[in-house]
């Protein structure tokens, strides 16, 4: 399939090192199909980018186990797989171009982990509206496990076990949402 | 100054962007003499970043307030500077190479952030020494602040102003220490 093997390719050598031709060959397709759907290699990248990001977390449809703890376990799992660490790659490719192309930079902004906060955002309000915590800054707290997460694979280049997702989950956010003063 | 040089082309361009002649130019430097000293691109970007970063903090020379949050606050001043963004940028202008370079990828992981991962355990094991704040897991709550700062620098592209890395103190770090169950 021609977008993911422009998302391996992307997670590879980075956005200046890949190649239209490069894509291709992973895919398997003839580069003229390649070329005649996407003329440029930006065209090419973004639309793979952006078809991936949303499809990442559905704020509709999040896990509602009963308490956050469980929640947010439940909401990790599908970010702690090679593919989701495949994804992360590629989008920490873009990083070289984002600053010259403001479409690069928007889907950075928006599509990367903007979903993943949005869900945070919902399932810590959840727990305090049912009183299974009192007031907390919601806004800065569902930040924290999307930035972290991101940042260990993007830039520490460290894959996200399960026990470190957890690990953010028992040691920063639970005491956080615990310790919170009105 | 050459090396400050290499560090801003990095910035702008990312490394597979950058050409040693750029920042001979930058530098207003004659290229024989970037080039004697540093025969390769990698040899001048590896040079660079690893003067940089361990100037960041000096884990010997810590504030020491009397408080976390006093201690936390006089860290991160030096981190909310233009300067310090650009430091950041320039790393994150490494990330298509580190897949391809171990000594980069060594710089990334070791030079980046770890400084600041450390001063953070540093501070936050006495506050609990002092017992400011009961036991809590040292190592995982070190790591937050480093983090997400280094992830809204280079993944989100956004600053990192007082009013953020005040904001993460005190609605999360610090309630997470003072929620921290035994």
């Amino acid at each position: 399939m021609i977008l993911e093997a422009a998302l391996d390719v992307l997670a590879e050598t980075g956005y200046d090192g890949m190649t239209v031709d490069m894509v291709a060959v992973r895919a398997g397709a003839a580069r003229a199909t390649v070329y005649r759907r996407w003329p440029t290699k930006i065209d090419l990248v973004l639309h793979a980018v952006r078809r991936l990001a949303p499809g990442r977390v559905d704020v509709d449809q999040l896990p509602d186990t009963g308490s956050l703890r469980g929640d947010c376990i439940a909401l990790m799992q599908p970010d702690t797989s090679e593919e989701a660490e495949r994804r992360v790659r590629a989008i920490s490719g873009l990083q070289s171009i984002a600053g010259r192309d403001e479409r690069i930079a928007a889907v950075l902004a928006d599509g990367g982990m903007q979903p993943w906060i949005d869900a945070n955002r919902v399932l810590i309000q959840r727990a305090v509206d049912r009183k299974e915590y009192g007031p907390v800054d919601v806004d800065t707290l569902a930040q924290m496990l999307p930035l972290m997460c991101t940042c260990r694979v993007a830039v520490q280049q460290l894959p996200i076990t399960p026990e470190y997702a957890i690990g953010l989950i028992d040691a920063i956010l639970l005491p956080a949402m615990r310790g919170a003063q009105p």
